[in-house]
């Protein structure tokens, strides 16, 4: 393996920058883990002990490296850091959805999928150009919630719909037809649920896309934070 | 009026840095803008001239202050900001209340402002020590809506209690004894929604207050983002 580079997306490689996310990576995925960086002021740190001997339970080669810890993570302490393969996880074809279309943010990105994952959602599908989650900024947003999901990148929304026909689509939409509690009451499954970018919401396309709906708030406001529109939305859905 | 200073918690007033948050200042809270800054390379767009005439209306000085504008905003391109007095308005004791304790982030307490407004809560209790609501940052964070609230900040939650003996309290925690869902199907009004800290939750003395709740969810996730958890929190308790 070469020497570690700054993230960039054209890499195979990325970083679970931290030791939550390091310990996610190794407990949850450790196949992905092709080393294991700690710092040196770190070393006797009750997380770091602890990723040390899981990683030589899994026989991962463990490195101190305080520089490119600094430069991975933009932070001054971090403790350890895992260095994990990018690949994607084909989605289940009878699980439920979470569509994320041109979602830009990377802390927006992160919050989503660490809710999707504490709702019970494990398949997210997110269609390009999008923040890229495999950013150890989004690793770290998400607390390592990366490690237990099944993520696939799509060009776009049609491609994700050639490989799942079926699915019933919830796209949230601003005017969308019906009422999100009304629609939540007899969701169709398996679902995907589909939310759109920050600024411009989702393209007008998808009001016949399924059954858009809209969560009702109040004039004062022009629109809710996107990752508060998809907590509210994959809590009101989920499986119960 | 002295020379404009960078914030500060001890100065009596602020910035709402942004055209929309200078927007909002100036239509909903007009009598606490001090004066408006605009930068020499936004005097042509629409946004600020739409700002400049409100002032005048409004009687409001009106200021060409590029360097400021870059130093209250951090940002090169920032075309306005709205000097406001720090004025705390009593909270009303008919409606529902928000009460924040302890909450560090201020990103979380911008959008959980913005959050509050979008469901029709206009009534925040900010429990000491907790990030600025009056900081820059977290008026730009709730996009303005801190104009169009009754905020106050409180030194613990007894002196809350003080003033609002009869509010029934719903505190947010990882143990409350009744699921969310149960407790809101039967809300007693006027309520208080109590969320904690981003890291430590709320003190187990909340255990005795009112109605403890607990957010529904999976135990592949330790907790929640505090805003995502206070965002359904004041959807399902809100009043339909």
């Amino acid at each position: 393996m070469p020497s570690l580079e700054s993230y960039s997306r054209e890499l195979d490689y990325s970083y679970a920058p931290g030791l939550f996310p390091s310990l996610e990576a190794m407990t949850k995925r450790p196949e992905l883990v092709r080393r294991l960086l700690v710092s040196s002021k770190g070393q006797d740190s009750e997380g770091v002990q602890k990723l040390i001997r899981l990683a030589e339970r899994e026989r991962i080669r463990v490195e101190t490296a305080d520089k490119a810890l600094g430069r991975i993570s933009g932070k001054e302490n971090c403790f350890a850091a895992a260095v994990i393969s990018k690949t994607p996880s084909p989605l289940l074809e009878t699980e439920d959805h979470i569509v994320l279309h041109h979602i830009s943010d990377q802390g927006n990105l992160g919050t989503i999928l660490r809710t999707a994952l504490g709702f019970g959602y494990h398949d997210i599908a997110v269609i390009r150009p999008a923040a890229d989650a495999f950013d150890p900024k989004v690793v770290r947003a998400s607390m390592g919630a990366l490690f237990s999901l099944r993520l696939r990148e799509y060009d776009d929304w049609t491609d994700y719909r050639k490989d799942f026909p079926n699915h019933a689509a919830y796209p949230f939409m601003l005017d969308g037809s019906s009422l999100m509690d009304d629609a939540a009451q007899k969701t169709l499954r398996p679902c995907a649920l589909i939310f759109g970018n920050e600024g411009s919401g989702l393209p007008k396309e998808f009001q016949r896309e399924g059954r858009p709906v809209r969560i009702p708030s109040s004039d004062e406001v022009d629109s809710l934070n996107l990752s508060i529109a998809a907590g509210i939305g994959m809590y009101i859905f989920r499986r119960k």
